[in-house]
């Protein structure tokens, strides 16, 4: 079993992005499961293209995607992905898609195939905030995670979820009521992560449309 | 052409809801179009059996379902509705649905179709507070947003969509810290939401997955 | 029994103040009891200079003071004011006191000496939302209500304090995830927290544990 | 020099506080200063008679006390206690003061006569977020923090001031959007800022009522 997991670049004026600062620090083998570690960037569509060379590459039984959620207060395991960019501020490619289909021919929304709820559980007896979201928004970490799935789909018996991270201490310095938290602990939680993604392996996670009790 | 416009009834320990009450303020004839009301159960399937049976007397050619979620600060357009019921607490009948499908044969997720940005912006030069919001949650309120998307393809020729209207002042007494909007406001904001629906029929919504720029 | 109601003009970037503007709405006569109202510059000093003026014009037995708290979410009634100007932005006049005492001959602080636990349950009575805040900030706000409570004592026979009102809806059309309230509201919320000073005027505030001099 | 720092037990129900947590991690010596640590009770008057003792025995020249803020996002260095408790809800002991005086032959508020601003600057310069804070509150901390003031001029050349500390990341975990704090980070954000007390020990705060740019 092998886990592609994808950190994405520093973006809208941040100098640093604690999705791949998390992601290189995870371990590289947990539960006796290979971790392979990808930076994307945050551009629309080019981010699914290098994960697309990946994927073909390594040939991955799951890709976990990190990105960063700023404002948010805790890990946040996203239920679903929908197929729509509508971005407030460009991406690191100077591209602002309004409105727009990711794949014309792809689903309407996406459910994650991962086991959202026995993972937000995992984080939490690491005592470590998480819950479920049910949007990763409208910008390139709904979009990555709609890749992810679309892709999951077209290359067959891989699964795939993303998973939101908040700021780090020092990204709110200058920020006001911010939450932000330390990067020990979102590595530590992405850890635990992986690990109940690896432990509900066998589960057939299709009955309750990606997530289980 | 007639908009057929559903308020839920109270729940969650609340005594009155916004939703149900700005619905039976709201104008009667909005540019020269008569609107319909019909108060719904806070309840799973059985508020969309309600709908339904209304559908078939009236035949509408829009749908627009309004909902309270408490905490919100403006009136919230929704982008998108998830075949998944997920909640938290008991509906009005104690039914608990933990991720279950709203329909077996139903999409992952439906568009609204009607023109919610224009919505938003016509909401607004009433000088009432609102956006878009990309999840209508996994309670009722998502379940009767996804009920009403199927059944208006179900039957054709109908455009569907929610609102989220904050909790009244007289909700948030004893609740700090939580927003809350005058009924009047949230009423002039739904006449301007309706006038919107009314003013962009023509215009074509497929095109961008039910919504315009 | 005559009570002088101040509201501060527009600061900060706005083009209204809903202090001012609610000031204007209130009621002449309140339980038989005369409202004068003034309108009050957003500068330190000159806003006191104006308000003593007034006071020695009109010899008021109350002074209510009434300012603008972006973000909050209710009426609040201040309980304290601190001898203390640290200002983040400039006031209307360009100054931006640092750190300075406001009256080098003035206490540390001074509680409100208005009925400020019975003005906010008066006012929760008209299902508006109200509570208790320990603090007025160190801007004009806290400035203003310092020096009326300054004057109150060096005039002698004069009560005074000071409410907070959130921002106007029009005021957050552009400013997500922010507070506010409307305007008759707001009014509404005045009228009672007058009506409570009027009410409560014969009482011996110690007794009631409502707030002490 | 001696610094002395005393830090809460929990209270409200939690089973931890990160006052005292904090407090115990904290370096003995700093900057060549002894670090003297005091658990205390939170309990009205019994928290200041336990800080009388101690500062009769050990003769500090500074008191700095930390208490828990849950719900605050960063490290609030307190500007100013006022003599009054009002308790939301019961102390350790079952106290619950309402609008009573802490001291009768005291000042209404004493400021912080540690370098509030020099210590978010260095509480900052380790990454840590960190603001002034215009309100103690009316519970135990600022009772703490006004005794602490009081004997401070009782006693003759002490200093004292208060800093609040957020939630631990595990007493959120069944709080939704409640920021946290790595206890890691706030034992370095505490020693940072007892730094600042000591590099700042020559300066004359009194001119700026306790604080300096």
């Amino acid at each position: 079993m092998k886990i592609l997991v994808t950190g994405f670049d520093p973006f809208g004026g941040e100098t640093t992005n604690p999705a791949i600062e998390s992601v290189k620090r995870i371990d590289e083998n947990i539960e006796g499961v290979e971790v392979i570690k990808l930076e994307i960037p945050t551009v629309f569509h080019k981010s699914a293209d290098v994960l697309e060379e990946k994927l073909k590459e390594v040939k991955p039984d799951v890709i976990l995607c990190v990105g960063q959620a700023g404002g948010r207060y805790d890990l946040t395991v996203e239920r679903v992905a929908i197929n729509q960019d509508d971005a407030r501020i460009e991406d690191n490619e100077g591209n602002q898609p309004i409105d727009v289909k990711i794949r014309e021919d792809g689903k309407n929304a996406y459910f994650a195939s991962i086991p959202i709820k026995a993972m937000v559980e995992e984080i939490k007896k690491e005592n470590i905030p998480a819950s479920i979201s049910n949007s990763a928004g409208t910008f390139v970490c709904n979009h990555i995670m709609y890749q992810a799935l679309y892709l999951a789909e077209k290359y067959g018996n891989i699964k795939a979820g993303f998973i939101h991270v908040p700021f780090l201490p020092n990204q709110v310095l200058d920020k006001p009521n911010t939450a932000s938290m330390n990067l020990d602990d979102i590595v530590k939680g992405l850890n635990a992560a992986i690990r109940a993604i690896v432990n509900h392996d066998g589960d057939d996670l299709e009955v309750t449309g990606g997530q289980i009790a």
